[in-house]
Order: structure tokens, then C-alpha cells, then sequence
């Protein structure tokens, strides 16, 4: 409970713009939207929107613009590499009006696990940083993605990307944690629709939502409850158990009549 | 190439919305996006576009008229099943202007499935369809899907939506379906990416995509070409792999050295 008492009380949000046409073509299945959003999730920021758009200059820059007005912190993955259609940083650049050039601090951390004479040209673009970006490091790979106001670009690479969110975690504003239980219903969701309905109503504060799922036993349904108040949803989980103890169709072993 | 010579030349766009507060917490992992875009590639339909909103009314209203007005089709994912966190039929309707209500035949697809006593009021909500809408149907669960103007509003649940996916995909205007090829460089990306970069400006009509990744030799690099042009694509390909063929950083096996 500590760190929520450190925490702030206003809810910190963020989106995520994941850029790459190999993500819209299929080719690639995107393992980060849902990293980031556990990360969040955990440490008190709120995912509120995700985006995924092409390696188009002008794409990046809108949805850069359109986010990061909008959201506390805006994290892009993908397209930070060496060739021609890694085009995130200049992107970054256009959409906070600043210059872009190869960035000292950032060769010196390519140095560290590359050869002088292995500093090629195309090398040499992972290291072109918007003016006034901070550098973010990882663990993984001596290219690092950067921070510029409430913008921060990491890797897409998986890997990479995630060592870079442990360098970023630490070091965002975050609000206070939002707490979750998962009920398992043992009923369909049908079933419990309406019952649950009115303990919803009766928890305003408390989100409840209601996700179907098929076992070996057939239809059931989790029930998730979250609120940043332990209290309140204590309270919730406890309605909500007594709605399922009550309900007609569920049988006394707890199962789902089918 | 049958179906090449059938289908237009001009590009047919999509987005895809994803709507769940689920993904946006990061508790469920999000398939959808990732098995869409691979459908609609494989039909001639190029994904332009993904975003992941929460349940919330506006949001979800925005999100599908900002996408509706500028992509040909518009596929969400989520938000249509019993419970009082299914809002999205509501928000289609109101982002299209028009009434909603418990549709008669959707009544009757989802009494193939289930007893008209088990038909509650929150099984009727499943059955509520935009005024104008034609149904989705499916082959895994009774409740349907819509399709309405432009957006096509399916299943959160990936069976669910698969089956809609396969039912509306003979239906969908498709273009010429874009082309691929993956090409391993056995080089490291730093490496090809100067080279490769003069092969993409002899060929500004082929999309190359340049995907570094790790096996147990070390650091590679996959070039992936798209063209809708078979020609041109192969012509690309052998310009790749030419320009390989005389990089000096690959040794006589093929494999690139450390």
C-alpha cells in the first residue's frame, strides 16, 4: 500500500503508437501493445488508446501530434533502426518542430559494442536524435531510443524495447494504482448479465466488466471489478459474490448448468 | 494470378478498431489485430490504420467516424456481448445517426442456438442492431454481428470473430492484392541496410522493409519486398539479391560474419 500513498490521486494517462507496416501487413504479430499496457497497468499510468500506423512520414507525425496533446505520456515502438524505412526520429523531429542530427551521447553509446570503423553511415543514423532528446538506454543493444517532452520512442524489437521500458519506468510521474479482481463466475454470461448489471449500478465507481470464456466444462464467464480504492472494491467483490451465490442457474457444485 | 487480373488496381483501405478496456489494461493479450491484418493482405485489402479505445461511449463514437470517413472499410472488434459493458451497437448507431433496436432477426439466429426461456433481457441486448445494419452471422456462436455504411462490427472473442471474418470476406470489395517477398540476408542490419537503401531508390514502386532479428549464429536481417506488381517484384528480388551476393561482410557459407 506504500506506494500508493506516495502516489498522486489524479490518474496519469498514456497512449502507445506503434509504427511498422509490417504490423498492418500481418507479417509481424505485435508483442508490445500488450507488454506496455501490463507495465502500465502496474505502475499507475492508464493505457487510454493505442494506435498502429504505417512507415508514412506524415502518419507519424499526425498521430505523434494527435496523442501527445491529449495523453500525459505518448510511447512509440518501431522504427528506429539503421535503413532507409526506419523514419521514427525524423518523424519525431517534424512533430516537435525541432532539428535532427546525429547526436554525440548517442554514438558514444553505439561505441560501446561496436568497432570505430564498424560506425558505418547507415550505422551512424540510429544515432540521429531530435534537438533536446534525452537518450533512452537498454540492456540489449547499444542503440538507444529517446525522450523529448511527453514523447518517449523506444525499439521495436521486443527485447529491446522492453529493456528500454525498465529504463523508463522508473522515471515516469505516476498515479495512483489501479486495483483489479477477476471473479470466475461459473455461469454463462448470459446468466449473469442482468444480475451483475445491478451491482454495477450500484458501484458507479467501480469498473466491472464481464469476459466469456470456453473450458472442458463449456460457456463461463470471468467478471473483472477495478477501482484505485481497495475499500470499494472489496465491497464490490463481496456484492458481486453474493449476486453469484444467488444466481438460479448455477448448480451447488458451482458449475454452469448448460 | 487469376484473381489478380479480377480485382481493381485501385487500393482498398481498412482500419481496424479495437475497442476493450481488457486490451488497454493489459489483462487480455490482444489476437485480433494481428489475424485481421494477415486476412486482409491475403484478400487485397491493405490494413492503413489500428486503434484501441476503451468502453466508453464517445471515444468508441470518435474513434469510428474519424476512421470511417477515411478508410473504405472499418472492422471492430469487442464490445457486442450481453453485459452492461457492451456498448459498442449503441455507439455505431449514434456515430451513424441512427436508431437502435432489438432486432427480429437477430432474434431469431440467436433462438438456433438457445430456448426462447433462456432468451433474458440481457440475451435480448445481443440482438440489438442498428437501424440499416445487415447482419454478420457465424458459424461458433448464435449472436450476430452488423455491418452498416462502411464498418463492419464484429466479435471481441477470436473464434467469434474469425467465423465473421470468414463470412464477410467474400463479401468485401477487394484491390489487387499486394505482393511479398522475404528475403534472409544472413548479414547483420548495419551492414546491408547502406547497400540496401540504393536498392529501394532504384525501385521507389517496391516497399522494402528491412527486420533484424537473432538466431543461434548471431544478429540477422530479413529484407521484405511488397509490390502489387509480380514483374517488378521480381526484378527487386534479384537486385537484393545481388546486392548481397557482393557484400563483403558475407562470408563464402552464407552466414554473416560476427
Amino acid at each position: 500500500m506504500s506506494e500508493q500513498q506516495n502516489s498522486s490521486a489524479t490518474p496519469v494517462t498514456a497512449a502507445v503508437l506503434v509504427i511498422g507496416d509490417e504490423i498492418l501487413s500481418g507479417r509481424t504479430k505485435d508483442r508490445n501493445i500488450g507488454f506496455i499496457a501490463e507495465y502500465l497497468t502496474n505502475i499507475g499510468v492508464d493505457l487510454k488508446e493505442v494506435r498502429v500506423v504505417p512507415d508514412e512520414h506524415q502518419e507519424i507525425v499526425d498521430a505523434v501530434n494527435a496523442l501527445r496533446r491529449r495523453y500525459h505520456y505518448v510511447f512509440t515502438t518501431g522504427g528506429i533502426g539503421p535503413t532507409h524505412d526506419d523514419i521514427t526520429a525524423d518523424a519525431i523531429a517534424a512533430a516537435f518542430g525541432v532539428s535532427i542530427d546525429v547526436d554525440e551521447r548517442a554514438v558514444q553509446e553505439l561505441l560501446k559494442r561496436l568497432r570505430r570503423e564498424d560506425l558505418t553511415p547507415a550505422r551512424l543514423r540510429m544515432a540521429r536524435i531530435p534537438a533536446g532528446a534525452e537518450l533512452v538506454l537498454n540492456e540489449v543493444s547499444s542503440a538507444p531510443g529517446f525522450w523529448i517532452g511527453n514523447v518517449i520512442t523506444m525499439a521495436g524489437v521486443p527485447a529491446i524495447m522492453q529493456s528500454m521500458m525498465d529504463w523508463v519506468g522508473p522515471r515516469l510521474r505516476t498515479g495512483q494504482r489501479m486495483l483489479s479482481t477477476s471473479i470466475r463466475a461459473d455461469a454463462r454470461e448470459g446468466d449473469v448479465a442482468a444480475p451483475f448489471g445491478e451491482v454495477a449500478r450500484v458501484f458507479p465507481d467501480v469498473i466491472m466488466g464481464s469476459y466469456p470464456f470456453n473450458d472442458e466444462k463449456g460457456f463461463n464467464t470471468n467478471l473483472v471489478l477495478r477501482s484505485r480504492d481497495a475499500a470499494r472494491l472489496e465491497q464490490a467483490r463481496q456484492a458481486v459474490e453474493a449476486m453469484l451465490a444467488a444466481l438460479p442457474s448455477r448448480d451447488a457444485t458451482g458449475v454452469a448448468r448448460p
